[in-house]
């Protein structure tokens, strides 16, 4: 018997009396062990949020049907309800998007081959191929997918060719998570609704500052005193989709823009390994463009 | 009707299968709207902690008997179990120990009249009066009771008389919270054990470094290049009471002793702010020698 | 004689060879004993910044002379260079504007009166009088100039005339600066132009995100992870000034907007009394739309 | 001719006036385009400190006529100045001493590769092999040098052997630094003083908090409420260095002893790639049990 294995429960809906109650007795009646629990009540928008964990072991069933019995408790929560279970026993997968920066591609490989992420990464997809090497060298298949050049006069037909490989690489592993670790290319629409909720972004800004191209020189142009990064969920709107995760690092009148761009890195790789993670172990609802992040 | 009055209850027990469903079973049956809701399990003391706050208005009775029920409720739980049963309704109080630094003070009493901190002050006592035309015009009686100095033949003695004043003085408001705002003055031990868990000490460095006199002349000696400030609860161990708050600063060679003493004084008076603020709110639970922050 | 009299000489002209030299030379031959020294070379400007300080009693003869001799000095840095000669020994003034936000106001207030900020406040306006009485129990004349309402139809008007009572009481005093400490109405242009790089405002949101009204009602709209303040010089483009000083605070999805309005005062008050300090020590360079701070 | 070339010049001298005018006198005599300076007197040790940074292009002559010169410049300061001549245009050298953990070791091995720290890699030490394929696959060479384990009879000698053995790797590449990164073993006297103020070490605590073994198990058996990671010259008396940098990560009482751990790495990778560069940007002059770091 695995003594780590967990059951995650998340759960968002309409806000009322009870709720609580309702999870906590069914666990309860079912011998189940809590060994977290996160509650959010949101009263503007009147919604509640909560994820629980229980030790597998401590149930009488699988996650089966662990998820056919909560199905019938959500069924009271009303038709808005959403809701997942997860099990700590069966794998997650991500792929990676990148372009030519190696940081926070490395960050990952090496995050995931110390077992510190729980994560299994099935591929990395390049539109160059500067980092295929280093992908290849951590025994994962790299996916060199060519973009069009900005002067190529079939660009946006050969864009829709380039995405349509990658579409078709990712889904064909139906990721749990799909990474843009500083892929440089926007990712259409279309691709953005099909992996909602999965598409996992890095903006090298404090959003929604410098949102667009070269956050960078925006920020030594405004002469901030910190910059950020963001990790977020992609979504059409460009640089606008709900976040997972901020933070900054302090830098002065002495900070040309390479340094900014350096010395970001190490936002930007620690940023979104917090967001991967969180988003990994389900720590994640999201609700309209925000985030509820039970951490 | 007060839409925003709120009961606060918290627990600490030995943890087992079925607390939560217990405590919000009973909160549903009652009709119990509950807004905020804390859970954290201890695995290694094997011991269960939660805050739950209901709104008052969503109860068809009062506090009292909310605590005369929650008193059934929690006997469950076993004979280690401790709970509180509070009422925003009903004010806090507290009372302030002062020396000659005004930083903590000043702060704290525009946090208080400004509103942002739900508590009445009903005293300070300073053992200098440098601090008492400070306190007077924000209206709070101010008692001057002097100590004896260092070189004073009968130190000791008169020592215990002054401590003896201040204990009646604070007694007689049966406070909430007694306050340590930077009084440089050692808690006598059978003073640290008549108020565990309402007296609340700033210390000014970030705790274990630095414990005792002078921390801010330690910290320049060894060269760190944070400075930090801690607030806990006082205890007869000297500096090693448990730790609700920290926070730390960035300095470097060019911060001399004075520039230190300073900047620190910003983090001191944010770290006693949040650490009275998580108690008032009976956010903390004190489990050993460790706490339970629920923010 | 004062051995912590200060004479602070701050220089901005285009860069070139032999700037340091002429200017330590000039020192060294005068006795002058330099006790910090800060230089900033920009290379996409190529222009130059330093602040030095010395000691008033290394030098035989006083701030005029040094003033007049730093002249010639300075003349050879050509027809673009900018400098000050400031003394230690002759009082800053200051005049604050408030509305009816107490924070900043009352945490100058105790900073300046425990002699932690090298001021002298002359004034306080405030567009309201709430905040009269907090400022004639330290001492310092307040003046209440009413601004007109919203729905007043001779608003403009009204406004301009009362803006000009505020130039007026502010320009009696000649202060070194004008501190909008929650002034909650937009300066006019001509006296951001009269008040340039000296008119210091503290903006409730980490600039350029969330400029203009109610700052934190953005911040929760968006979800971002930290919450922040900017303390800038006040321009005619609104919050779009040169950036003395900015920092934040983390956040998340319990925090509703008067969370994160609470929350966000420890920060305002931070930021503004950092840059404030900065700026009458003489720490601030203005270059365009951007700073250089020598900390 | 190298436009980015870089000459730096670092002095450490009793303080007197004078100092920086004779320093930037003989630059500017020779025509040197000062890039970067950095000044620090020290009040309370009389202790002047300077670094600046010159382009090479120009002076009319090399790094060693530099050097001659300064020498000159340098004598009249005392027998007790230290100074050093660098040039960026020779690559320095470090060798790398691990044991099990690789998240420090990663971290370098990608800032190196990417070109992040100016820094070649000349051989990494392990007492124990796990971490030799990782090395391996940066195409630099490991060295794997068994140290006896707790229960073996002749541990003393055994030590020694193996010491001797690191003694004779470290020293055939004479480097600009050898890093601890994560070495669990505490190394002798001698070599601490034979590679004084090149060999660094990453301590995973906050020093002087939870010096010693099992930093995170210390911190949470004490409930603090931020862990944190220090970088400090190795000196023979353990885990008291001189301290080049530190930084700290907020904790709750949620995280386990293995939270502490997998959190810590975040901040012991930062901190020790933090500190190593400015060491090899010769930013760091070392006073005492204590350093000047111009950043």
């Amino acid at each position: 018997m695995d003594d780590d294995r967990r059951f995650a429960i998340t759960l968002a809906c309409p806000d009322t009396t009870g709720i609580v109650a309702r999870i906590a007795g069914f666990l309860a009646d079912a011998g189940g062990w809590i060994v977290e629990a996160g509650y959010h009540s949101d009263p503007a928008e009147n919604w509640f949020f909560t994820r629980q964990v229980v030790r597998a072991d401590s149930l009488p069933f699988g996650v089966d049907e662990l998820r056919d019995r909560f199905a019938e408790v959500a069924a009271g929560f009303g038709p808005e309800a959403t809701w997942r279970v997860t099990d700590t026993g069966v794998d997650k997968h991500a792929v990676l998007l990148v372009t030519r920066e190696p940081h926070c591609l490395h960050d990952l490989l090496g995050r995931i081959s110390a077992g510190e992420l729980p994560v299994t990464l099935d591929a990395v997809i390049g539109n160059h191929d500067d980092l295929g090497d280093l992908v290849r060298a951590h025994g994962v298949p790299f996916h060199h997918v060519p973009f069009p050049g900005r002067a190529d006069p079939r660009k946006e037909q050969a864009k829709v060719v380039a995405f349509e490989k990658v579409r078709q690489i990712v889904d064909d592993h139906a990721p749990d998570a799909i990474v843009l670790a500083r892929f440089m290319q926007i990712l259409p629409a279309h691709l953005c609704e099909e992996w909602a909720g999965r598409a996992i972004n890095i903006h090298h800004s404090f959003l929604p500052s410098f949102a667009g191209a070269r956050p960078y020189h925006q920020a030594h142009a405004r002469g901030v005193k910190l910059i950020g990064a963001t990790c977020h969920y992609a979504t059409a709107d460009l640089d606008a989709g709900p976040i997972i995760e901020q933070d900054v690092i302090r830098v002065d009148h002495g900070d040309t823009v390479p340094d900014m761009v350096r010395r970001g890195r190490d936002i930007e790789r620690l940023v979104l390994a917090r967001g991967l993670r969180w988003h990994l172990e389900d720590r994640v609802l999201v609700h309209g463009n925000k985030t509820v992040v039970f951490r």
